[in-house]
Formats: structure tokens, sequence, C-alpha cells
């Protein structure tokens, strides 16, 4: 692989790169199959092992050293395989079924665990504030374990969204119901918010049905982690309905 | 603050230093006054913004400035303060009530996550095996947004305690019953398995309840973060027996 390569996969570790080539960064043959499965398209992957070819496609495979990868891995521990992967087009906002709504969360690792857990659960589409980490993120990517192939992961302006939904909004609030005494229909949206900052004002005022996650009288915990949060939601929600 | 003081904290930053001096680092105000309401002995308070005395304390506090805290502090956005706390003396393993197992876990910050959900729930004691991520290293302290201190993390060979307790043994596994079918006891010892490997063989064979919490039919998932995976159990468990 030349020089340029090498540079041209360090830069998509900025988001700027990744807007600008149209591409991100996937490691590790697993989670590149799992992107290749879901129709992804791969620009170039680069294999330290034998890269199987998939029926009826002509995979940009190039064999590399373990030496190569190491100089052009994100991680401290490279895997097998990088490949670079483009970027789709965005698809048309989710209208219907059950959606993530993330108001401005910051933590990569937060954002990759939600869309892990989505994919667990089947929540397919999650609706990102603009402010919202990228879900291109080599962090987010990683830690989505390649469940980020099967969600879908929008952005936009949130409040706008929300304000033109007709599905029932719920957020976890202070004052809110039970969430253990609260029954859940079979669509909505979630809304989760920044990890310091909880839910902003002018979203709060769209949320229709607030919910509180009750905690133990002898707690002296201020808050759950956002992803914590978001899993005792679905859990509850997909175990309801499904 | 001289400059041995200053060395001695980044060394806490490593376990064989805070083994050898019996103390550990937590930083901001709000996680530094959790842990002396919940007893902690202090060795010293740094911290840049005035710091009220609590009643019938004498703390030993300095203030300092905020280029002396940059210079201690572990992390990349500086609290407004930093304190050295001593490690508490080992209690004796519990032996009742909720208890969650943690075996080989290794990323700190799944750690801190589930010290800082335990508390949220009013679980009381984590046992964890050995070779598990150390419970005062600063990742975690800082993960667990000041719950360390109302949450009791015992450390020894797990499968010595699970052998010999009474209490029935929950684990997530592939094939085990639907979590969401199973009624929970009121006391149990929950296990939670290493992020790449899950239980270990030895451990798996102790486990009395096997649970499996289901995956939707559509996910490609291959398993859950481990965080999460206890969340889900906990808050199907503690909303069971409240």
């Amino acid at each position: 692989m030349t020089q340029s390569e090498k540079k041209h996969i360090k830069q998509l570790q900025q988001k700027k790169y990744r807007n600008l080539y149209g591409s991100f960064v996937v490691e590790g043959l697993k989670s590149i199959r799992d992107f290749l499965a879901a129709g992804y398209i791969p620009e170039k992957i680069y294999s330290t092992v034998p890269f199987e070819q998939m029926k009826n496609q002509d995979l940009p495979v190039e064999i590399i050293s373990e030496k190569n990868l190491r100089q052009i891995s994100f991680l401290k521990n490279p895997k097998d395989a990088l490949a670079i992967i483009k970027i789709p087009k965005s698809l048309s906002l989710p209208q219907s079924g059950w959606i993530i709504a993330l108001d401005n969360l910051q933590d990569p690792g937060n954002l990759g665990t939600i869309i892990r857990t989505a994919d667990w659960f089947g929540i397919k589409n999650i609706v990102c504030s603009l402010d919202t980490v990228d879900c291109y993120n080599p962090k987010v990517v990683q830690a989505t374990m390649g469940s980020l192939a099967n969600v879908s992961v929008f952005y936009t302006d949130l409040s706008n969204f929300l304000s033109k939904s007709r599905l029932p909004i719920f957020g976890a609030c202070m004052q809110g119901k039970n969430i253990y005494q609260s029954l859940f229909p079979h669509q909505g949206i979630l809304v989760v918010g920044n990890e310091g900052n909880g839910i902003s004002n002018h979203i709060k005022g769209l949320i229709t049905n607030k919910i509180t996650i009750p905690k133990h009288q002898k707690s002296t915990a201020d808050s759950l982690n956002a992803a914590i949060a978001t899993t005792i939601f679905v859990s509850k929600i997909m175990r309801e309905i499904n």
C-alpha cells in the first residue's frame, strides 16, 4: 500500500474528511462482513489474512503485512483487517415503529453502545440532533461491534423532527410516571439527552410522556449513564410489545 | 504543593502504587463529597475553589491554582478539585442480598458503569475475580460518578466464593430461560463475564440458573456490552423484588 493511501486512512479519523470523501473506516473482519452483508459498498479492504470473496461480488481486497496494519489502524490492538466503506445516502426520516432520538449525545462509546443495544432489540432507526457525535467516528463504529450496519442513524434538526412527528414522544425526566408502572405503545419515540445536561429545554417541551426510572431509596447516585438509561427503556418497551 | 506530592499523585494511576500506599485518587468536588459522606478518609484534598469544611471534621484541604490542578489531574478536562483518599479495609465477603459477581471484567468504563448502575438500583455488593480490573483505577472511579463510595467492591477467588455460597447463582447464557419469563428471588448472585469471552468455563459450571436475554429475530448482533447486559438483569430483578 502507498503512503498516500495511509494518509487517506488517517484523515478519515476526522469528520471533515469523512464528509469530504463520503467514506469511513471499519476494523475487524467480523464487522467488515457485517457491513458487506448489509449492502454497504467497500472502497478498499486491507486484510492480513486471506479474505474469502462473497457471492457475486468482486471485492477490492489487498493483502497487507501486520506491520502495515499497525500503521493504519486506529486501535491500540489492531485486528485482522481494515476497510474503507462508503457512507450510504441518507434515507428519508423514519415515521413509524420505535425510534430512539438523541439530543446532543457526546460520548462515542455511549452512541456505539446505544446502536449495538438497538440492534439487539430490533430498533432500526436512531434520529440524532445535529450536535450529536458522528456515528462514523471510529470509536463509535468500534463500539457498535458491527451493529451500525443494521441500524439507520439520521442527523437532523431534532426539534423540527419531533414537532412534525405524530408519534408519542417519551423522555426520561426526574418527575415523570414510574417506568415500571407504564405501558408502552407499539410505536413511539424515546428521547435521550446529553451526558451532563440531560434533555435540552427546547426538546423537553415536546415530550408528551414523561417517564422516571425510580432510584433505590438509599442510592445517592445523581443520574444513570445515558446508554444505561436507554437500555432500561428499550428492554421494557421491546419485551412488552413483542 | 511540592514536586514530591505531584509525583505521588501520578504514581497513584498505577495499581502497584495504590496497593503500596493504600490510597487512590478521586476528582471533582461532587465525587469527593460523596466519598467523605460515606465515611472514607481523605489524606489530602487539593481544591481550586473554597472547600466548605464538614461538621466535626478537620479536613486536610489545600487551595491550589488551576495550573497546578492541570498538572496533577488524570483528566483531559480537569474538574475543580482532586483528593487522595484512603482505600478502606476489606470487609468480609457478602452472604446475602443481591450480589453482582464479575468474572474477569477488563474495561474500566464497564466496571465504573456497573458500579454506578448498582448504586442506582440499591445493590450494595460487587464481588470480582482477582483478574478483574481494579475498582480504584482512575478511569473506574471517574465512571462511577461518586457511586463507588456507596457500593462495596471485593476481590477474591470467584470460583471459591461461588462454590461456598448458598445463594442461587444466575448467569447470562446463550441457552437459558428467557429473562422476561423468569421470576427472581429476593436474594441471589448475578454473574457477569469478560467482554470478549463471556463467563469462563470453570465459573459456568457453578451457575444454578441459566438465563438468556432474547435477541430480536432480525438482529445480527453477537452479544450485548457487559454493562448493558448487567443493567437488563438488574432492572428486571430490582423492579420485581421492590
